[in-house]
């Protein structure tokens, strides 16, 4: 199972629709306080629409008690400062992909801790970004792509037109 | 340059994110009215954030008029109710991708005019589907990532973090 994971996320209807593409491909959400809402938010629930119920997910009070609690994760984290692109990894089944705060990404003390892993998305120009729910849904379905999609149904058989 | 095509889109906010993906990517986004809100709307800026400005966006008053003024377009038509796979087409540099409105997604009657070019992407169960941005970004960066993100600064000599 594929992880995301939110480092102190601002805006509930981003996290909502994070909420519900984690449920679309049956990954786990990890948030880490604070958050910029409150997790019953109506805003939130909006977002997630009717899957925030069937979401597989976890909070903890910091990164620390994160990394506690997921003890030896191999962590990707999503930076724009990103020397790699995030086509260049290979991400493992289990693996996380941890994402910065809407306003300021993740923070450079905690990305020095994981040179190696961390990736961007190619955009036009430095000061260009996508909004968080987009980068995390372009990142998760490049990692599920490399894992051809195992565990999603991809074989088309009740996905056929009327007209076949 | 690709193309971003929303068929009568219905939610403000989910044009305004689509416009900052394609700006962030140099897309171009053909919108095809009736749309559920004003080009002007608040809503609609606010999610596109301060790029709808440099937004390079094209509007239609149907789908025979997109088809009259983009003659020859090489269009690939997203549904959740495709056999095909988006990962399993060649995308060409100048071809145009397009979406349903959100509540009902393309019509029969136009899916059936582009069989062969019709992609879907694989979701957990069959009720599920990702936001309209999301699964736009999702295929927009299978396309350029085919491409090789070609156009888009992937060098990464602008991307160093501080500690390199």
């Amino acid at each position: 199972m594929l992880n995301i994971v939110l480092l102190e996320p601002e805006i509930p209807a981003n996290t909502g629709n994070i909420g519900r593409t984690c449920v679309a491909t049956n990954t786990r959400l990890h948030l880490i306080e604070p958050f910029g809402f409150k997790l019953n938010e109506k805003a939130l629930k909006r977002a997630g629409m009717d899957y925030w119920k069937d979401l597989d997910v976890r909070t903890y009070i910091d990164f620390e008690d994160f990394k506690r609690q997921n003890p030896g994760a191999k962590i990707y984290m999503a930076t724009t400062k990103a020397p790699k692109v995030y086509t260049e990894v290979r991400y493992e089944p289990d693996c996380y992909i941890m994402f910065g705060k809407e306003s300021a990404g993740i923070p450079e003390e905690i990305l020095v801790e994981y040179k190696e892993n961390c990736v961007r998305i190619p955009m036009a120009g430095d000061i260009r970004s996508l909004n968080l729910g987009n980068s995390v849904a372009v990142i998760l379905y490049e990692a599920l792509r490399q894992q051809k999609f195992a565990g999603l149904e991809v074989t088309g058989h009740l996905h056929r037109l009327s007209w076949e």
